[in-house]
């Protein structure tokens, strides 16, 4: 349902593209590993909730007060707290791993460049800038603070496409 | 308690260094951010959970099966689920937060070379490599797979460190 909120709640077994009655949004250009191509694009957005933020502050470790004590963030240069920038890092990987194929990390560089308050709507966009052979690509990777109208981070990832299992 | 694994359970008002009653270990070479210097350096160190990986997938979004479904892995390179690249790089961000001050993150750079597997021990180091002037520092950042005894990410990060709120 469109509210679940638990982490439990995910069928471990069901593909991400069928997550569609979440609160989330895909798209992609492309649909076979095989046709990947320059400049293929996907796109994913979620909105960044309280209860996301305090989850990644317990399965990262980072419990930095700027994301979770609201008093100390208030006199901080943010003036109010802010989502975990590798939290937000990790809406391009939800994006790579909605290429099609199974998707597996390289590298990713990542420039924070805005912030991204708790409960704003973020999208990430990757797409395809060079075909490196060997099944392997890189990537540029944005992501927009889209209830703020910015970009918040800028980057590039490297991935290699496996086929999926049978 | 040492049994904590709700993210409710997390006050938002507890700096993280008094976290020491959570599975999680933690040193740091320095305790004023007036004192950074080269060489300083910060451990972190957790356990990556079935339940750690379940709440990233869903805070994040990124539902890639090599991460959730058992079934599906173990026809994959790596033969059983291995947890997010992201979700790991996150202890990364756990470290920084533990410099003295207010760590504000400007820029990561990560090589993902070894996979985490579900459960496994995993440690970030944080080490100060430059000083830019302004607060800011450049720091190289490594996590090892401590169940594996093998490095698992090699990247750096860029930080300002702003002094913490009266």
């Amino acid at each position: 349902g469109a509210n679940e909120s638990n982490g439990d709640s995910i069928p471990a077994s069901i593909p991400s593209v069928e997550h569609s009655d979440l609160d989330w949004a895909f798209e992609r250009s492309v649909d076979d590993a095989d046709e990947i191509e320059v400049g293929d694009v996907v796109t994913f957005e979620k909105t960044l909730s309280e209860d996301d933020v305090r989850a990644f502050a317990e399965v990262s470790g980072d419990t930095n007060r700027l994301h979770l004590d609201e008093e100390f963030a208030a006199d901080t240069r943010f003036g109010e707290r802010i989502v975990h920038g590798t939290l937000v890092s990790g809406l391009i990987s939800a994006a790579l791993a909605r290429l099609p194929g199974l998707t597996v990390y390289l590298s990713q560089d990542l420039e924070f460049s805005g912030p991204v308050g708790i409960g704003d709507r973020v999208s990430a966009r990757v797409e395809v800038v060079e075909a490196l052979g060997n099944a392997q690509y890189r990537l540029e990777t944005t992501i927009r603070n889209e209830t703020e109208d910015a970009t918040v981070i800028d980057g590039e990832a490297v991935v290699l496409i496996d086929e999926l299992p049978e």
